[in-house]
């Protein structure tokens, strides 16, 4: 009884075996994609012109918990007006333009096994009150940029809590590489800001597509740290009509702190049954350094617990993921 | 794939440059009307009787939380019968008849910039366990009853935190007058019952729409405080097709409390890209008496930080609302 | 504009006078059944394979809030592979194997009235992190098995906090019967394992539906407590062709705690209007022994208030259902 809102969705649910502090069996929900429930929509609002919203729940339908800590729409909500011309401004809870960026050019999509979802390579997924400027196609060139406010009034501190972002996308034909930073300015009045930059870069050979991101992190995320390099390698090989083969290695080098470093092997096989329907098996390993605690995740949070620093991490996930 | 309920909602969402303790930059939602998702239906059961639902979560697209506090469905919640002439019983929480009527002669609808919005006007939203009866239209009028059970089982103290709410509406043509009570019953033992009596009516000359309202409060809200006289008054003003000019002035003075009483001015400008994508810009102050610290707010309870007791607000929101 | 999910859900309110501690009037969600807003679908794959899900809100509706303790799909989250041949396999938060006897075999389907509700007969709805596979019906049985995991990574508690249920189901014409267990493990070290071990059946007789049940439980729920002995009795008579009557007696006796049995008996009669919507009285007493303090109650967990023990519960429900 309604034409201008679609809901959408997809719950991704795995079985994991794995080993931190001890060994571990878990059903988890948020494989290669967390699940979700979505409602979104658009206006043609005429001259090129449309008006778009989205709202997007996390599900931790392991639990019946919605996702992101609680938060009813913590994936995404945000309206804007987009132009064919000018581009897209949108505000709200949206993701950074560097996670879209880490995201685009990660063999496993920030999904279970991946490099970045673990944490060895940073991303700040997402931010609140946010304006997104995202630019239409000029030459194979895209710019997006996001001010997400901190909304500080207090005199001195007026930009304390804000987080700038910004990314540069360049595809043509096969090839495509991306640029793209973040300044995330401290709440506290003593902490330094915390810096990222990546340059990443992604090959579609048809009979596989590889991808590469390198970055460099002062301060990571919400506490003052040394600085850290990082880097993940993917690659996709599609096996079958339906078969996909993944594969990502990373790894990042803490400069300051011993024993702070760590590095990801993961390895994946996802079988589509139909377009919607999906099932997948995916191993993944990492070696933390004397001091490091990394863990591989779910979209909920959850992974193998690894609370010994030093302690390597395995985990083998067999599961199933339905889009509706 | 489902017929018997409709999906709806809208996401408002706005940029705010305001003053109070200081200046301050803010990305808000719920302007002129609050962002929400809702699902609703009715059935015909036939012989002019039908049943209705509603479910409709107010959403925070700031953050990602969902509103009131965090409810599922904080705005609305019911299911009721309906016959045509014998009118509509319905339980759940609910609106209060105050508040509607406050909100039907109020030129901002009770959304940012509305005098009732920052309080300076005083109206209870919603009421949990309620039972609300709505009459058919009897010649022009309408009447609307509330009970909201407080469900105390201690002897002698069975109605505290019952809410009875009341309002009576007449609409002939241009012309329309209502009033309205709230009888809120006081949980505690010592405190004495809030009562709030209003008067209101609205013309509509084509050219321009004027609306006013004269209220009396006795114990405001959940605390027991002092007399307080409120009024408003606004103008509707369609200029063009698409565009809309609003404007209200309204105060409260409160006998007893130095210092306490308070004064609003608001003036916006609506503009609807099409029936369901709108972009506005609406300016507002507040001028505190010495003790008051009333400030302009969004449907998220945002304003711009105002602790100081005298200190004027000033707020400038640009925003975007667009319905599904 | 979505063919793949279909929203459902139904509201369920109602008025209640009751008697526990004191006399008590109380609007409530969640009687015959619990208010609730759902997501679903399924998907052919060929072969007789499918793939399905379901998330599904539990509602307050009286406070707007979600059930089951603010979960936002605390019913049932869920998504799996299904094969004509093969039966069902699912992963999620799902009703145990237990509960879904239970519920099949209680004339108010653990409603408002039903004795496994106010807990005189012990069921435990829902677990967490679950697989469940349920059989294709073969000559008439069928089988239903559940491991819920506790996740933990403790050396020599892996188990703990495990929940395992199982049923079997038989249905040949009018008459069905079923065995149902549960066995829990504690995830404390000193605790007990939680057992239950439940017999039931039911005939159809046209005029008249009888149910029967009793149940055998060992440290029930998460506490370590004394044996229990439950048993439950039901009716439901269609009355003419949109009336029904149901009645249900039953009751529990604990060995070794003195005072901890009681009785209830619930008799309702319940009214559809459209095959959406019905209304409904329901009368429902308990007769708690000396240290039992059991209470009639909805799906919201609220019930008369009733906190001394030994005293008796009496309630009258006057409600409507809506489904959509």
């Amino acid at each position: 009884a309604q034409s201008s809102v679609t809901v959408y969705g997809l719950l991704d649910m795995y079985m994991q075996y794995g080993k931190g502090d001890g060994t571990q069996t878990q059903i988890q929900s948020g494989g290669p994609q967390g699940s979700r429930l979505g409602f979104k929509g658009t206006e043609e609002l005429g001259n090129g012109l449309k008006a778009l919203f989205q709202l997007e729940m996390g599900i931790n339908a392991d639990t019946g918990a919605s996702g992101q800590g609680g938060l009813a729409f913590g994936r995404q909500a945000y309206v804007g007006l987009s132009s064919n011309e000018l581009g897209t401004l949108t505000l709200g809870r949206q993701y950074t333009p560097q996670f879209v960026t880490v995201d685009s050019y990660d063999a496993f999509a920030t999904g279970t096994g991946s490099v970045a979802a673990s944490g060895v390579v940073s991303a700040i997924a997402r931010a609140n009150n946010a304006v997104v400027y995202a630019s239409p196609s000029l030459s194979g060139f895209t710019f997006t940029g996001m001010a997400s406010l901190g909304e500080s009034s207090t005199a001195g501190q007026k930009s304390f809590g804000n987080l700038y972002s910004a990314s540069v996308n360049y595809a043509a034909g096969p090839f495509s590489a991306a640029l793209s930073t973040i300044l995330q300015k401290r709440s506290a009045t003593t902490g330094e800001d915390a810096k990222y930059a990546l340059v990443s870069s992604a090959y579609d050979f048809g009979t596989l597509k590889l991808y590469g991101l390198y970055q460099i992190v002062r301060n990571q995320g919400t506490v003052e740290a040394n600085d850290r390099r990082e880097a993940m390698f993917g690659v996709n090989v599609p096996v079958s009509a339906q078969g996909t083969v993944a594969g990502a290695l990373g790894g990042s080098r803490i400069s300051g702190v011993d024993g702070g470093s760590a590095s990801q092997f993961s390895l994946g096989y996802l079988h589509n049954l139909s377009k919607r329907t999906r099932v997948y098996a995916i191993a993944s390993r990492i070696n933390n350094s004397s001091a490091a605690t990394y863990t591989t995740t779910s979209a909920t949070g959850d992974g193998p617990v690894n609370t010994v620093g030093g302690q390597d991490v395995k985990a083998l996930m067999l599961g199933v993921r339905h889009a509706f």
